[in-house]
């Protein structure tokens, strides 16, 4: 029986956002536009220099969830938060959304992570992610049932990050594909890409995931080379179906020899990339797992990505469903 | 020694903050654009019930600090938080605008106060508050040499919600007005008004208060009448100075026979009104104890007033001084 679309699985954030100039990174040794990990004690070094800021529930996965959901797809996350304030929120925000959430959450220390998010004046963010609470996530916390009955089990590559998960991962994977189910992954990161390069090939060459996302440096990052078209030829050879962002330039999705290539949506103005890849990610998969085709799918990822980099915070305010009727894509 | 323009004191709120229609108030007994004062168990009750959210720093007082030292000027703040996430996050963000607060934060029961603001299609924010913490700030909380250091020391009407805080206010007016500084209040929300009616007029009557802020609808409250020009006679007669706001037709300052009509600012659109008022008193308070006009100070109170409800959330994201600055009013 199929009750889910789509369930994701990642590293359960909230985010905390601020904007600072370019300099605050520099100054701070953040790399801009890239995850950074820190751990507890620079987390409060950069809080403390950080300025007034406002919260969201994130996580790339959770974001992905949160955005199926608002096209009306049917979702489900795995993702660990402790027993405190930040972690009903990231409870409260995901089970509002209409997401199927019930990962138990664990004790009060590690606390639930929260990633401090820098945006600069072009809109590019720069995370600073605590990982608390996710470090707990593991195979005792995969709900079989649910994995059986999604069309698509999707998970951050973040998740190599935190020590247990990835085992979590490879038994979701194993139950989705008994089950006659597909399993995606999204590269997450190019500096993600540069810890656990060797694995994620390998994720996607033994066909443990069947449909990778990536942006144009995730890709490049991941062949160790400079030329994109090389980097696409690959990536299409090495899973069944990848989709390729490329910020302002639109998408690319691949299929063996298919190949469709989407344009990025016209923006009224450009606020805060945060969570555009994994909006994207939302469009394609709520359209791919609704009989919509590869091009529209795609279309459909782009319209969210442009939808979330237009406003402040990783989960889209208005209703993806609305913008995709008027677009005419659903 | 003066090294404060602005104190302000108040309930120390985080804003949980989501879109809802008209409908759900109804449904939920939400008295529309007031602030609705709710026990634990109907927080829980109404955040089961509440959609995906942001949270942001606010608390009245604790906006109009912020926008104080948004403008540039030196404000200080009392106001109570427990030793929780929520309250770290209301501590991190004062204290990043550069706001003096240093009340000390108590135990994690009751936890730090949030209010359920639910913004309807109109803009118009209907508040849940859930006081919490706040019940404990008391005299003991007042640091004597920060009133005596403030040109102005300012307080929410909704002080007298919490059961010792009143007690806080009248021993930071004593010290005040022994060192020769001014005693400002809001009246905050005409249900507020209606609770404290009496205690209110006395405040002003008895020039324990010098300056008060009003809207229209509390101003009405206040002396129980329908005419507003009749209302604003009497608040004129009532207090040193009134700052009485009217929503889109700006604000009226009145100083004895003086009066002075202040337009609202263009709007480009409006989100939600939440912190229209504190900011309002933030325009205000910064221009009249930096040398500015009544008049000036209201247009700086409009200008800041008009920035915040463009937003989503009760603090501007923009720099309240370079607005100033490109009105050409500092």
């Amino acid at each position: 029986m199929i009750k889910f679309d789509v369930l994701t699985i990642g590293n359960a954030i909230v985010d905390i956002i601020a904007r600072c100039d370019d300099q605050f990174l520099s100054d701070n040794g953040i790399t801009k536009g890239a995850m950074n990990l820190i751990d507890a004690e620079r987390a409060e070094l950069l809080y403390s220099r950080m300025g007034p800021a406002v919260e969201a529930s994130g996580g790339s996965a959770g974001n992905t969830a949160a955005g199926i959901a608002g096209f009306g797809g049917k979702a489900a996350y795995f993702g660990k938060v402790a027993e405190d304030q930040l972690g009903a929120i990231f409870t409260h925000d995901i089970r509002a959304q209409g997401v199927h959430y019930q990962t138990k959450a664990k004790g009060t220390f590690p606390p639930t992570a929260r990633s401090m998010i820098f945006v600069t004046e072009d809109g590019e963010r720069s995370m600073n992610t605590y990982l608390g609470a996710c470090v707990e996530l593991g195979p005792e916390d995969v709900e079989d049932e649910i994995v059986a009955q999604s069309k698509v089990t999707y998970f951050e590559g973040y998740l190599w990050d935190p020590p247990k998960a990835k085992d979590a991962i490879r038994e979701c994977a194993r139950i989705a594909h008994k089950n006659g189910r597909e399993v995606a992954m999204t590269l997450s990161d190019s500096f993600c890409v540069d810890r656990y390069r060797e694995e994620f090939l390998d994720l996607m060459r033994s066909g443990t995931v069947d449909i990778v996302f990536a942006n144009e440096q995730e890709a490049l990052a991941l062949y160790e080379i400079e030329d994109f078209e090389q980097a696409l030829k690959a990536i299409a050879n090495d899973c069944k179906i990848a989709a390729v962002t490329r910020s302002e330039h639109g998408a690319v999705i691949l299929k063996g020899s298919e190949r469709y290539k989407i344009d990025a949506i016209a923006l009224q103005q450009l606020v805060d990339t945060t969570g555009a890849g994994d909006l994207f990610a939302s469009g394609f998969l709520y359209g791919y797992t609704n009989g919509h085709s590869l091009e529209d799918s795609g279309k459909l990822g782009c319209l969210a990505a442009g939808i979330v980099i237009q406003q402040i915070g990783p989960r889209p305010m208005i209703s993806l469903a609305d913008a995709a009727k008027k677009a005419a894509l659903i």
